[in-house]
């Protein structure tokens, strides 16, 4: 009997895709569980994937105009009562701050003092409109002080119960995009703009494929009048929502005073967005591309580009085959790839070389490089293409080194590539309810489903007890006349309909 | 009568110090205070100068071999508990959260949820030696695993009663660096070059010469086995701590189980070392270079390094100035300094010229152009140096150009220079009590005393009577005989005192 292929990762993606996911978390080094609840470690190699994000989407939302700001972590009780809508989203899940000491409770440990109670508990902050918004009422006088373009990187805390690392934490990092604007129009095509932005970075930076949308209005942020989003398709045909725009309307403006004097002379409200993206983007990365051997990264997020991995048996050898690697890395780092230098890791840990490989294979660097004594008398290395897998190939040094930019650009591209092969692949028009539910069968792959619908609790219902999903209306789907599969109701433009993260 | 020369900001230093500081603040946008007791909103030009001290300590960091993670911004309430002296260092002054839900409290508002109480309190960390030392206990299992250099970028949280902007806030930003090594000489060098780099930094970058010393005991981290900082010296001639690095011993490692196989084969505690900067760096570099115009920034750190103002009054010579003044944006963007690209802002806001140009002085950028139809039929620029002050003058376009690297570095010198003039101007040796007691009696002007002494409550009870503190043990102090002025008693080392923030 023929022995089935290993793999580094197990169980496999076909065996149990959640429990896969977790496992490629862990072989990668990228995250672990912490001594809080439902508060992840992020690691090394999982933060400098983050670092990579941050500085990419930083650069895009200053070439738009926006400045970076930090504002409080805590939100008073009272502000989140501001909003309707908005306390009724976030009341449910947040970390109420009562106290400012801790004191012995007289039996060797501490309590919270009942001394230092606070008059007004404080919300670790699940998200920042009100507590921004009370600062742009002072902000916003006139309208030469708008637009206002502001984002803050900082850590929020939604109180979940089921959490998953990257996709779903009670803490998680992200940005936060608020702005306020003397006009709708202006506040609309700011919403718009950075949903571009988002599907720019998502695309061509994590070579992820991405469906602009706007959401249903059960799928809303609480408190917008239009949520916009970015969805993806995981390999386990789920979506991802991965990134949000909000155009706030006038709600939030009316609700924390935020006026201006327009150029009439007249006091006015203001419009505000707000928009995010988090850590869950790096959930996404892993199960876009990620195989059955572990992490594979897009080049251009990736914290290492190449790695060399020295080989050697005697001292001897190992002086000219470091020396060799040093040579070989500082040539690379001359190559520029993405407008920076290529970046390069020589990894000479003194471990068994086997363990070492493997070790950078889930770790998804997408150019690994074997060199020993051998190579070098023949003036190779040993290439090994994360993306495309197998056992790698000697290549003349000369020719990877001149050619390790369009290597990684290639690379790059490939994975958008499969990725939206993958995503067409899954992709289906569906015009009756009764191929829908057959779709979304339990045991069945499922998809996304663009389907005609007409927003409302027949359809909330039916999807519930087929655990679907309304993602998005596409922003440039055409006008088509249809049929509501779930009501028969005239319909004009088709939804994106998924299981979902 | 001679009219007083005015300056932009009132009160001057000479008139008030305190109030100066806070003036300073508002008029260059730095930061405000914010709707909740004791934080601030750092505001789009403070937290530009912010990034830029991230930035170039990050790089310093990793060019030493660290990596940045990041870790939970909770601590369970136990954990706490664990460190004897620091608890007693932090139980006093945390935030602690204690529900995890809201809910209408029957009136209208809203309440902690009584069925939402959590188990364990958990404590928005105030530092994270507890909670990171708890994962590395699981990091560390060999030899071969140490050292673990780690930084994170964080916010942390210290209930406060008496806050200043940047200088002393319940919430901060900051990083916070963390290792675990095999042997005590390894922990030790890490603590001072540590030291070393923050030293470098706030000479190099910040224009702010500081003493390199050890904490006296008292001074000392909750927990630490040594505390070593940077000090400097603010205009009014008071000391700033702008960073510290601790010697951690084995205190951390034995309370948190950070053991590891040793060469041997013995299972041994491992030794730990912490080190941080925070934003208040950003108040020591506002306190060491402003003048009554506002803020004076060193240029490295500057977000903007040149800011163009055209002045036109027709149409026809809007066109002209724009255009001459975006080619000399595009010139100056070619000129590097300090290995980037020169940073040049045009301001064609339409606001009065004095006033917009006062703006931009009491900004601090380090140099003002206005560029006008004269100047340009005279191939100039009207040239402002920041640190210089005065009228400004006309330049020719190409040399200014030409020169703009050069006429930068000269600026971050002279700030720097200027700073250690007054600070070794107000450093004396003093070697007797009633000297001391002199320096620092109310209403003189203090400064930096370097002076025999001998650690104990004799001294503590003086320099608590004088308003005085001992800043440190400078590191680079020969060895001197000498009578500690306090007790009498033999005494090998000088150690500095001051009046401090």
């Amino acid at each position: 009997m023929a022995k089935p292929p290993k793999n580094a990762i197990s169980p496999t993606r076909a065996e149990n895709y959640p429990e896969w996911y977790q496992q490629v978390v862990k072989a990668a080094d990228l995250a672990e569980t912490s001594d809080v609840r439902g508060c992840m470690v992020i690691k090394p190699w999982g933060y400098a994937i983050w670092e990579n994000i941050q500085r990419q989407l930083d650069a895009m939302f200053k070439a738009t105009g926006h400045e970076n700001a930090y504002f409080p972590l805590f939100i008073p009780m009272s502000f989140l009562e501001k909003e309707a809508e908005h306390v009724e989203g976030f009341a449910k899940e947040c970390a109420v701050v009562t106290h400012h000491r801790l004191e012995p409770d007289g039996e060797g440990g501490l309590q919270p003092a009942p001394s230092a109670k606070l008059e007004e508990p404080l919300i670790v902050r699940p998200t920042s409109e009100t507590i921004i918004g009370a600062t742009f009422a002072r902000w916003a006088q006139s309208y030469r002080d708008l637009p206002i373009l502001i984002n803050q990187w900082a850590n929020v805390v939604r109180w979940e119960l089921r959490t998953r690392m990257f996709l779903r934490t009670a803490e998680f990092l992200w940005q936060e995009g608020h702005t306020v604007h003397a006009t709708k129009e202006e506040a609309i095509d700011e919403t718009r703009q950075m949903l571009d932005v988002y599907a720019e970075f998502a695309e061509q930076y994590m070579a992820m494929p991405v469906i602009k949308g706007e959401k249903t209005e059960g799928e809303r942020f609480p408190g917008a009048e239009a949520t916009y989003s970015i969805e993806a398709m995981m390999q386990d045909r789920k979506a991802l929502q991965a990134g949000t725009s909000h155009f706030l309307g006038q709600n939030f403006a009316k609700a924390q005073e935020i006026k201006f004097q327009n150029q009439e002379g007249q006091e006015v409200y203001a419009w505000t967005t707000s928009w995010g993206v988090s850590t869950r983007l790096v959930g996404g990365l892993i199960m876009t591309h990620s195989d059955d051997d572990g992490l594979v990264l897009p080049p251009k997020l990736a914290p290492a580009h190449v790695v060399i991995l020295p080989m050697y048996k005697s001292d001897e050898d190992r002086t000219e085959v470091l020396s060799f690697c040093d040579q070989l890395k500082a040539d690379l780092i001359a190559q520029r790839y993405d407008d920076e230098p290529v970046r390069v890791r020589i990894d000479d840990r003194d471990i068994r070389g086997g363990g070492k490989k493997w070790q950078w294979v889930k770790r998804g660097v997408p150019l690994l490089l074997t060199v020993g004594a051998r190579d070098i008398a023949e003036g190779e290395v040993f290439v090994s293409r994360r993306d495309i897998g197998g056992k790698g190939q000697g290549t003349p040094r000369e020719e990877f080194v001149a050619n390790v930019s369009g290597t990684l650009a290639e690379i790059q591209q490939a994975l958008f590539e499969r990725a939206a092969k993958l995503r067409d692949e899954a992709t289906v028009q569906i015009d009756s309810l009764a191929e829908f539910e057959k779709y979304f069968a339990e045991g069945s792959p499922g998809g996304l489903a663009h389907c005609h619908f007409v927003d409302g609790p027949e359809m909330e219902a039916k999807l519930k007890e087929l655990k679907v999903t309304a993602r998005c209306v596409p922003i440039d789907a055409a006008e088509e006349a249809g049929k509501c599969i779930f009501t028969g109701a005239d319909s004009l433009r088709r939804g994106v309909f998924a299981r979902a993260y």
